[in-house]
């Protein structure tokens, strides 16, 4: 399949993908990407499963008319419903947060796997079903944890707030002695070290993001032109200022322009 | 105007405009109520003000097809941006939270009002503009508290964690000695409790939900029949299983049903 993906798509509900786009541009360097952030209906955690559907649906055409070969669905929620509704519609390679994060955290050799996200996330058991199809006999403990998103976004990530709010919700896990936990929110990986201080030493933590990000790797094969510099256009379906701002710290460097785009047809 | 209004209308993006109702219930309990929560596309803060505009119209004139001869825009997102079309275009009255919440806040005699609520909210400066233009003189601090709306939501409003963003989020307007804040968000009155311990006495917290239902009372006219019981429908976009258990809270009595709708022409 190697020679055939040329130009990458991923769609999330807003900003959170980018943490996705960021491990692509460092691990599938020579492809152009091209990602929309639908920021018009974000966010889609709070939608039902119908609802998130059709809007994914919207998402992946626009990228299928942009020509892109492969499509990354770095949207929790949408990669949780819209999956199968996607890959039956656009005939390319379709490669979810979900499916990918489930993978990773089955391949640490973990038994006890904690499952963390937004409330949406937890309450489709999308990430708990998957890990439960790959290994049959691992237990798996699962915690929404709906402000860490916001605390994110405030930029609150090395935080004593912050801190507070993950001894709270991650107490049970803690309590369970997981052994792995996966991380089921694409904004989470910038709370990585909060979390990981919480759950303490032993505790494997498992980056949904890098995870899609290598498994697109794999499939698109290994040579890697390196002498290209990565081209990445970005569309949003709503003019967001944070984006911008909050989007340079999660890509790590900056994003320079920003093409509004109507879905609504 | 008194005898000619029997159906009131309110609109939010999501939950928030639960405590608008829940004060129209109080204050003006003999009149039939429809509530529409734009739950398919909350929150309206993180959107565009030509996209609220849009949003808002389309809810507006959902209301007025089911008969309303009043409008209550619930949602601070939407009366910062949205009144003056929504005037032109339904031709009854409309009340905002921002202009009610105002011109109380300016009641209070006082001169150094603090002004809090969502980035939206706090950006689009509405506030701020409109309590200038109700008197010049005042001194206005602006604070927007993202964290609020999503802690509120948690459930956590007597809360240690709350009472730390509390104190980092009001901590300039306490130094400014403001002897009045008014809150900007309908989802504020939950933690006024925490909010008033940390802007200490002497600080008159004006509750814009309150002011919005006493500004409707105004309007419609004194006499109340008090025998009747208020006739609330409720029409979401989005099936939202937390509207029913957070709206609960919100309006502090059961919501026994709620009717999906779809917007989208």
């Amino acid at each position: 399949m190697n020679g055939h993906i040329s130009r990458i798509g991923v769609f999330d509900s807003g900003i959170g993908g980018l943490t996705v786009l960021k491990c692509l541009l460092d691990l599938v360097p020579a492809r152009e990407m091209i990602y929309l952030g639908d920021t018009a209906r974000l966010p889609y955690g709070t939608k039902s499963p119908r609802t998130i559907v059709r809007y994914s649906l919207q998402c992946g055409r626009f990228l299928a008319e942009k020509g892109v070969d492969m499509l990354v669905v770095a949207c929790n929620t949408a990669s949780a419903h819209a999956v199968p509704a996607l890959r039956e519609e656009l005939h390319i390679p379709v490669v979810g947060v979900v499916e990918a994060g489930s993978r990773a955290a089955v391949e640490t050799g973990g038994r006890k796997i904690g499952v963390i996200g937004t409330s949406s996330t937890i309450q489709s058991r999308a990430y708990e079903l998957t890990i439960q199809g790959l290994m049959p006999d691992a237990r798996i403990f699962t915690k929404a944890c709906p402000l860490f998103v916001p605390l994110v976004e405030e930029g609150w990530c090395e935080d004593e707030i912050t801190a507070m709010v993950a001894r709270r919700y991650l107490a049970g896990l803690v309590q369970e002695h997981v052994d792995t936990l996966l991380l089921g929110c694409t904004h989470y990986p910038l709370i990585k070290g909060v979390i990981a201080s919480v759950m303490g030493e032993g505790v494997t933590i498992v980056d949904s993001a890098y995870s899609t990000a290598r498994e697109v790797r794999d499939l698109v094969g290994g040579e890697v032109d390196g002498g290209t510099a990565p081209h990445v256009e970005f569309y949003l379906t709503d003019t967001s200022p944070a984006f911008v701002e909050i989007g340079g710290r999660f890509l790590g460097g900056d994003i320079v322009s920003v093409i509004d785009v109507d879905l609504h047809v």
